[in-house]
């Protein structure tokens, strides 16, 4: 392939990604005919660089973790863990609900598992600052620190899904997300703060 | 229809969503193919019955839930609210274990929504339980009592997601989510049990 040829399969790659963000943000069954119509670019293009829609949705959640990773590798995790948990799940809790419809395009649409593996980078984030506090004695050690990450997962997720349910709204949720995890993760016989 | 034509379909039902159960507890995306021979009938009966696959499993999930209420039912609620949320949590994840994959298929066939519309009844029991346990102080009442059955809901089912991905073993699970559970709700300022 020439280098005008590679620069116009970049764009077009980089259209086409920025194009099925936007639609399935909008609607997470956008097919990917609307997606190419809305990248400027022929179905045969598309079909060129993702043989299938479920290839596509899965290098936009790609995309998605590496934007929400550049975020989260910002926030300070020093001092109390848990007033660093609570930053971290402040800003874990904004690319959830901005990508609530992308997450639900990707369970929809990937292999059991597949949206679990993709959060590899973030859990690892949460499992380290778990790993500090409970070592610093102030987040329960009677359950595995696997267990806790999936919590901290499931409940930031069912979140999202509560808000699409029209029972909880965004400004509200990442508050009792934190009153929820740094009440289950605090050690039997401790208070909760 | 005669009295026989109606006694066929009534037992061709029952042995469909008999059938249904069995090969969507193996696997999760089994075929209405693979049901119709399971339940000895031909495809066309299957599908006079259940027009869709999203039928099929719809009604196959509506009767799990039906034979989950008569077991949670006999669940006594009445004591200490802690305690009976314990046992509570007991019967309700055995349930949930026992039909992990026909929620994995509910889960990847119904409309988003649906699963949790099929729980009313389930979490209306938590729902009274936690109001009560709210009453008399046990529980938190900082937090709407609709997010902490989503909490529930949520940690519960992440717990078969967990088992599915080989990270929880069945028998660890209960008491994980009982742990967990009663922390999430102790009230602040309170002592986790």
């Amino acid at each position: 392939m020439g280098v005008t040829k590679r620069a116009d399969a970049q764009r077009n790659i980089a259209a086409i990604l920025a194009a099925a963000t936007e639609c399935l943000s909008r609607n997470p069954a956008a097919s990917t005919s609307e997606i190419a119509k809305e990248a400027g670019v022929g179905r045969v293009t598309l079909y060129g660089h993702f043989p299938s829609r479920a290839e596509l949705v899965d290098a936009v959640f790609v995309h998605a973790i590496e934007v929400g990773e550049q975020s989260l590798s910002q926030v300070g995790l020093t001092g109390d863990p848990r007033e660093a948990l609570a930053r971290l799940v402040e800003s874990s809790w904004h690319l959830v609900d901005r990508y609530a419809a992308l997450l639900v395009a990707a369970l929809d649409t990937l292999p059991p598992g597949r949206v679990r593996e993709l959060h590899a980078d973030p859990m690892a984030r949460v499992e380290k600052l778990l790993e500090r506090g409970r070592s610093e004695g102030v987040f329960r050690s009677d359950l595995p620190v696997s267990w806790l990450v999936s919590v901290m997962h499931n409940v930031m997720h069912g979140a999202a899904g509560e808000i699409q349910a029209g029972r909880l709204s965004s400004g509200e949720a990442a508050g009792y997300i934190t009153a929820t995890l740094l009440a289950a993760f605090t050690p039997p016989g401790e208070r909760v703060t």
